[in-house]
C-alpha cells in the first residue's frame, strides 16, 4: 500500500488551562532505501512523495553519478509485502555511472525497510519503557520558558538547534546547541552517560525543533519517558512513542502545547484519560 | 588549532530598502568523524563542543555499545597537521562493544577530515561556477513572499522543510516539501535532472530553514549560483559558496535579507561592491 504524506491523528490541546481534543494533520515519515544500478547508496527518513526526484537527486548531489545520464528509476519490489515496495527506489544508468563505494554514514541502525520495522526493531530490542516519572504540565511549561535564555548561542546567531534534558520541577539540568538536532540530542545524552547517568526515568527531553522517529529513538534508548518538542511531530515519531510508552508533546510555545500519545499531569487529565480510552477500545 | 562555536562575519543587511554592513555571529560548521574502539562509525556535520558527548550519545542512540562501558573518550591526532586532530574522536570500550558493521548512509562524499578539505575537495571536482545569472533583490523578495503559499503541506502540519527554484523573475518553477531539508532539495534537484535540465545557471535555490555546508554543496552539485536561506548559514556555508562563487543569502522573510556572500542587483550595490574589495584586500 502506498502511503500517504499526511495522516490524521488526533490530538490533546492545551489552551488557556484547558485540554480540547481535536483532530490534526501530520508529516508522514518513512525511510527510503536509495539504489544506484542496484547498489545500496543511502537509507534516509522522508516524507513519501517524489521519491524518483529524491534518488535521483541524492545521486547527483552526492557525486555519484559521474556524469552518466540517469535511463530509468523505479521502486523495488520485495515480493508479497506489497506495503514496502515503495521504500526502495533504484535508480539506473545502465551500469555508466561508477560503482558506489560503501561508505559509513550516520543513518541509524534501526533503518528497516518501512518504519514499522524499525519501531518493532526497536521494541524488541527495548522493549516498552515502564517505570518513567509522570510529568506536569507545569515543569513542562516551566522548562520551555526558560529554554531561550539556556539557548546561549542560539541568541547569538539565531542558527541551531537545542536539546535538554530536565526534571519533574521542571529545571533544566543538561542543555546542547548543535547545527545539527540529531547531534544536540546525542551529546545531552552523552553528558549524561559520561556521568554515568545510565538511567533517564527521571527526566523529560526538551528538543528545539521538530519531533521526528530519531528523536523518539535516542530518547527510547536512553530510557527517557517524556519528550518535548517546540514544532510538530512526524507520524513514525508518534507511532514510536507508542510503542515505547513515551509522552509525546509538540508545539510546545509558551503556555501552549500539544500532547500525541500518553499524558502529563496536571490542569486536567479528563482529555487525556478519554483518549487513552479510545486507544484501548480501538 | 581548535576552532570555536561562533565565528564572526561582515554582512550587509537589507532593512527598509537600504544596505547596511556590519559585523555578525555565525555557528562554526565542521565535521566530526566518531570512531568506537579505532573503528570509525560515522562523521558528521556538528558545531565544535562537547565532542565527546557527541560521540558518546551517537554510540550509545545507536546502539553501538551493546550494554559495554565507555572506558575513555578521546581525541585522534593525525600528525603534524594539529588543526584536524579536534575532527576525529574515538569511544573506547576496551574491545567490550561488538565490533560495528560498516552501514551505508546519507553523509556526503565530500565529508573529509575538516570542512576546508571538503570544500578543496569540491573545487577540484566541480571548480567555481561561472556563467550564473545575478538575481535582483525584487526577484528574491518575490519568491519568499510567494513561498508561503506554495508550502502545501507546511500550512497543513507545521512539521518540515521546503525548497525550490525559482527564476530571475522571482517565479517559482519547482517546490518540494521534505521532514528532512537535504530531502527536500534533493528533490528539487532531482525534479530538474529527470526533466532533463542540468544546468542551473538560470534559477537560484530558496530554502525554508537554514542554510548548511550541504545545501551549499547541493547548490554548487547542481551549478545555481544563488541560495537563498530563511534562517541563518553556518560557518562552512559561508566558505564553500565563496568557494563556488555562489551568492548567499540568509534570514530572507518579508522584505528583509542578509547576504554572507557574493551580491544582488538592485536596491543599492555599494554595500556589496565595498565588502568585496575588502574581502579582495584580505
Amino acid at each position: 500500500m502506498r502511503r500517504g504524506r499526511t495522516m490524521r491523528v488526533l490530538v490533546d490541546r492545551l489552551r488557556g488551562g484547558t485540554w480540547a481534543r481535536s483532530p490534526d494533520e501530520v508529516v508522514v515519515e518513512e525511510p527510503l532505501e536509495i539504489r544506484l544500478d542496484g547498489h545500496v547508496v543511502a537509507t534516509t527518513m522522508r516524507t513519501p512523495g517524489h521519491d524518483y526526484e529524491l534518488a535521483v537527486g541524492f545521486c547527483a548531489g552526492d557525486g555519484l553519478l559521474g556524469g552518466a545520464l540517469v535511463t530509468g528509476v523505479r521502486y523495488c519490489g520485495l515480493g508479497p509485502a506489497a506495503e514496502f515496495e515503495y521504500n526502495v527506489v533504484t535508480v539506473e544508468t545502465g551500469g555508466k555511472a561508477p560503482v558506489p563505494t560503501p561508505r559509513l554514514g550516520n543513518v541509524s541502525a534501526a533503518c528497516g525497510i518501512c518504519g514499522s520495522t524499525a519501531i518493532t526493531d526497536m521494541a524488541v530490542r527495548l522493549g516498552p519503557l515502564a517505570g518513567t516519572r509522570q510529568f506536569s504540565v507545569a515543569a513542562v511549561h516551566a522548562a520551555v520558558v526558560a529554554m531561550p535564555v539556556a539557548q546561549e548561542m542560539f541568541g547569538r546567531t539565531g542558527g541551531l538547534h537545542a536539546a535538554a534534558t530536565f526534571d519533574a520541577c521542571g529545571r533544566i539540568d543538561i542543555v546542547r546547541e548543535d547545527i545539527g538536532r540529531h547531534n544536540a540530542v546525542d551529546k545531552v545524552i552523552g553528558r549524561r552517560l559520561l556521568d554515568g547517568r545510565r538511567d533517564g526515568a527521571d527526566v523529560a527531553l526538551f528538543v528545539s525543533g521538530r519531533a521526528s522517529f530519531e528523536m523518539v529513538q535516542k530518547a527510547w534508548a536512553a530510557g527517557i519517558g517524556t519528550l518535548v518538542a517546540v514544532s510538530a511531530p512526524s507520524s513514525l515519531a508518534i507511532e514510536s512513542a507508542r510503542a515505547a510508552a513515551i509522552t509525546l508533546a509538540g508545539f510546545a510555545r509558551g503556555d501552549e502545547l500539544n500532547v500525541y500519545c500518553g499524558s502529563l499531569a496536571g490542569v486536567s487529565q479528563r482529555a487525556a484519560e478519554a483518549r487513552r480510552r479510545v486507544a484501548a477500545s480501538s
